[in-house]
C-alpha cells in the first residue's frame, strides 16, 4: 500500500462550497482534486493499491480528514469537479473520532496530521517527506511501494508541521532541480515507483 | 522553446460549452484543461519557454488549433475551469487561416495535425511522439529543450495520425512500464528536461 498525506491548510471543513469555486472561496480545494487525479489515475485504470488522506484545517471546524481508497473507489472521474463533488459529499457527513464512510471509497474522521503520523507510526510505515531540500528520488536505493508520502499545499508545510514530520524520522526527498505542485510531485513519485517495482519484476 | 501538441478527437469546436460539464457535453474538454495545467505550471511561477497547441477535431467544425503560449499567457490559474474558461473565449472567436487573439497568450486558427507538422518542420524542429511502445525518455541521449512532444487523449492517436507523424521521422518515446493520461505524461517529460537542462549547466 502506498499513502499520500497532503496538507491543505485552507481547505474548508464544511461541504456547503460551490463546485464552481474551488480554487476560491473552497480554499484552493482544487489542488485537493489534482491531487486525488494524480494519485489514483491510470490510463483507463486506477492505482487500486493507493489511498489518499486530504488534512483539511480550514474553517469552521480545522481538523477533518478525507480518505480516499483506491481499492473501493467508486463514482470518481478524472476531472475536479468529480473529485470536489466526492470531498463535498464526505464533509455532509458528521465527522467523528472513528471513520464514517461518505459513498464508495470515501470515507471521513476528525483529526490532523498528528493523527495521521501516530496510526502509521503503530503500523511501523516508513515516512517520505517531499521537500526540495531533500535527497534526489532518484538516487534512494530503497525506494519501496508501502510508504507514506507527505505533502504540503500551496503555503508548504509550517515549521511546526515539518517538525513533527522529522520526529517520525521521515527521509526528505526532492524531485529535480525545480520547485513543483504538490499534484505534479505525485506524478513523478508513482512514476519513480511503478520503475522500481517493474525493475524489481525482471 | 519546448511544444506540445494534444490531439483532441472528440473536443468542441464552438464556445457555447459549459464549464460545468467539461468531461460530457464539452467533449473530454478537460483533459486539454489538465494538459494546459501539465505544460505551463511550475510552483509560484509559469513555464515561460513552453507553448501548448490543442488539436480540437470535435463538432460542430471540426479542425481549430488553439494554442497557449507560455510566455505571454495572463489569467490563467491552476484550476480546470480556468484554462477551460480561457479555451471558451477562444473559440468563441472566427478562426480563420491566420491566428486571432483572443486573451492575452491565446490564440485560434483553422488547422489541423497536418497544419502543425508542416509549421514545425519548416521550422526544422525536431519531433517526439509519445507511445507506450517507444524508447525509454531515461536513455534518450540527445534529450533537448526545443522538441516537439505529440500526445493523444483518452481514445489515443489514429493510424492515419500516427503515420502522418511517422512520416515526420518522430522519435517513438516511452515514460515508464504503465500507460498514462496525457496530462500526467507531459508533467514527466518536463520533469525528465528540467533534469537532462540543470545537468548541462553544471
Amino acid at each position: 500500500m502506498r499513502d499520500f498525506v497532503i496538507i491543505a491548510h485552507k481547505a474548508l471543513t464544511t461541504g456547503d462550497f460551490s463546485l464552481n469555486d474551488m480554487p476560491g472561496a473552497a480554499g484552493r480545494m482544487d489542488i485537493l482534486c489534482r491531487c486525488i487525479n494524480s494519485s489514483l489515475f491510470l490510463s483507463h485504470d486506477l492505482r487500486r493499491d493507493v489511498q489518499v488522506h486530504l488534512v483539511l484545517l480550514g474553517e469552521p471546524e480545522p481538523g477533518k480528514i478525507v480518505r480516499f481508497d483506491g481499492e473501493h473507489i467508486r463514482y470518481l472521474n478524472p476531472d475536479e469537479r468529480s473529485a470536489g463533488s466526492l470531498i463535498k459529499k464526505a464533509l455532509q457527513k458528521t465527522a467523528g473520532e472513528w471513520e464514517t464512510r461518505s459513498t464508495p471509497g470515501v470515507f471521513i474522521k476528525k483529526g490532523g496530521l498528528d493523527t495521521l503520523l501516530t496510526e502509521f507510526r503503530e503500523e511501523g510505515r516508513k515516512f517520505i517527506y517531499l521537500h526540495e531540500d531533500g535527497e534526489d528520488i532518484r538516487e534512494v536505493s530503497d525506494l519501496t511501494d508501502d510508504a507514506v508520502f507527505i505533502l504540503g499545499d500551496h503555503v508548504g508545510v509550517t515549521e511546526e508541521e515539518e517538525q513533527m514530520i522529522n520526529e517520525q524520522g521521515a527521509q526528505t526527498i526532492s524531485l529535480g532541480p525545480i520547485p513543483l505542485h504538490a499534484d505534479h510531485c505525485i506524478i513523478l513519485i508513482n512514476n519513480e515507483i511503478d520503475r522500481t517495482m517493474a525493475e524489481k519484476v525482471q
